[in-house]
């Protein structure tokens, strides 16, 4: 992590997000990002939109360049002392582009030895397989991640920069039951399948659960957080965020663009509208509208 | 899954559940279960009892035999098109009996070389144990199936065809604190253990922690999905089903044949009784009498 | 566990909890703890201070020597048949360390050969790594326990006599994400780590994410039960109590000696005072000052 990188890189690398650059950018360099408190002269340091003293944060850092939203001007002392100051349409976005492409640490492609995968399994030469892995007869993409402890059942096909958190489980059968006369519970076994896209993660400790007959879907780009419970049959469209400790109970559709925060429950067979929301904790008992905003137990519509 | 099925075999298998076959069943056989929409002149169909278009599911299938409620006709255009129509109590059920007996691939018996046995637990030759399981001195009974990545400390005993997902953990200790009036914690140390009965199933990543000191107690039949956390002494009568993600907090006892849905808290000492039904979401701070249904937060009678 | 223990050994061990001993105490031994059914001639019996039929127990015990509070008199037929009654502060916190202490089966110190070991990470001697465990680079401190299947990525500092089930996931990524203009889902990668204090316990299948800059904090003597999820940079202080399948979404602050039962959700950016307690399936929405009780959807004071 104690590599030089030239704010001119940076720069380049963000595109359209730039608004303008303020100062000198020739030889200036950044080694880390460091939380606030932590900031130093090789730091690359950032101004989150809502902060209230955005200003006086700005002239007072440490770091050679300052990546923020275009309220902070471009002062006699900045220029005094220097500094490179960034102007970003949002600047935690930009800063979550910079991390992941400058300072996250990758993983190099390849199988643990001690990751155990089924001789029919197609894995993509520049996939990562972590240790104690237990892969299916199954399909796995491009640079998709899989860290350690996951286990993967056969039929699931995942896409290409995926990642997956520890100690997911995929694939697993789903419990649909009858119940008989007598009290016996009748489980309906199942057959299909789970599809996972592209640019998906999955949070560790959840599981998505093969589908009864059909496959149970997960659309490009969707991000669950963990501890999460997909179950049999759900089809989850694309960039669906949900974050942790949610279930989605059986056939739950999720349109696009979604948005479902944490320990929330979906009714089976309910359908999430497109750019809507689902506020944390919510108990969702029938289908929700695009473009909507509900929470509550039962969730109802925020009509504010 | 290639298999060819007499449909005059599934007949004799249903059994007392067929009312009435209608239809030439020598020499039809069938390969598979197809979602609705890909079903074929191979497969094996069925129409659930709460479809509004049943009788016209039935005239247009490609299937050469179809499962459905009575009140579908065998009509001419069947009868022409030599279809096999069978009558029977519950289609959904008898398909999920079909699914399981003819079309779900089995395990082979046997311990995967990756897993790690105790040299004290006393293992069924008949059960499975998949790759990464961690296996304390406990008891495993006959054609039980312990899913990869599972970890069963010492002291649990599992019965007989039991099934158990990928991430479970059972035996591990509650977590009972006493707080001292300087704020330390004291962990009640917990010495029972866990008794699973037959024909039990345990949803993937849930947990079942030992007694404190008598055993916490799952009862033959029952059958929970993933993500559940049973807590310290419960103990759970005969085919309780619980649907994913829900907790039962320490000395909780279900009596048969209730059903908890997704998501349920249940304090702890609670009695929930039996037949009865607790909604999803729902945080049940009382005792619920038999045969009653509950939800909410706090959970309260559904006086409908 | 058929060891004697002299019973003057265990009040020497009880220390100042111990009010006043009756009865004569050289050459009494008990060699377990049991269940009230099966208590017996070689047991120890305790009884709990909420219990109602206090002095009946102790009059009709099987056991040797009593636990319990001073309400219980020492009798003529306690006298006649020489039981031993010891008088304690709080019987069901004395009979916990007494398990603890002469009880419980210690695993013996040392790293499971199926475990895998990052050759940068630094583990204590008298730690014990289970099986199927995957430690990145990190610390690992004194007589801290990890029980089998548990994940642990780089970047995270473990104290002593830390107690980690089954199952978990320490140092997983966080899954905080911006939206695009367009729906795409940036994720914000994280750069901390997790520091784990001293005299911890965290339950099985629970996790805790690394934090995006600084670090992830559990304080000394915090406990909390399984399926509990710990988001990135969340700071907890000492003593604090969760019980099982509780949410603390991102940055939230849990101050000293808090308890937070079970299957809560935290709002992200929330601070929990210290002494306060939420009581279970509470989605707390905003900051909780100190020494109140709190519970509900949303959560609310308790004005009683």
């Amino acid at each position: 992590m104690n590599k030089q990188i030239a704010i001119k890189e940076i720069i380049d690398f963000l595109g359209v997000e730039v608004i303008h650059v303020f100062g000198e950018i020739e030889n200036v360099f950044v080694m880390s990002l460091k939380p606030a408190e932590y900031v130093d002269a090789y730091s690359l340091d950032w101004i989150g939109s809502l902060k209230r003293n955005k200003q006086e944060i700005a002239e007072q850092t440490k770091a050679p360049a300052i990546i923020c939203d275009p309220t902070v001007s471009y002062t006699e002392t900045l220029k005094k002392n220097h500094k490179v100051l960034i102007h970003v349409q949002n600047p935690k976005m930009s800063i979550a582009m910079i991390a992941d492409r400058f300072f996250i640490q990758k993983l190099s492609p390849g199988i643990h030895p001690s990751a155990f995968i089924h001789p029919g399994a197609v894995i993509s030469a520049s996939a990562y397989i972590g240790a104690g892995c237990v892969i299916g007869e199954c399909v796995i993409g491009d640079d998709t991640i899989i860290y350690p402890n996951v286990t993967i059942y056969d039929n699931v096909k995942i896409g290409s920069q995926v990642i997956i958190q520890a100690g997911v489980v995929i694939g697993t059968d789903g419990l649909g039951c009858e119940r008989k006369k007598d009290g016996t519970l009748i489980k309906f076994s199942h057959l299909g399948g789970v599809v996972i896209g592209n640019n998906v993660e999955i949070g560790a400790n959840s599981q998505i659960a093969r589908g009864a007959l059909s496959d149970t879907i997960i659309g490009d780009g969707t991000k669950m957080n963990g501890l999460c419970f997909i179950a049999h049959n759900c089809v989850l469209g694309k960039n669906v965020w949900i974050t942790g400790n949610t279930m989605l109970a059986g056939s739950v559709v999720v349109e696009e663009n979604a948005t479902i925060f944490s320990k929330v429950i979906v009714r089976e067979q309910t359908r999430i509208g497109k750019n809507s929301v689902i506020g944390m904790g919510s108990v969702v008992t029938k289908d929700i509208p695009e473009n909507e905003t509900w929470f509550g137990n039962p969730a109802k519509k925020n009509e504010k």
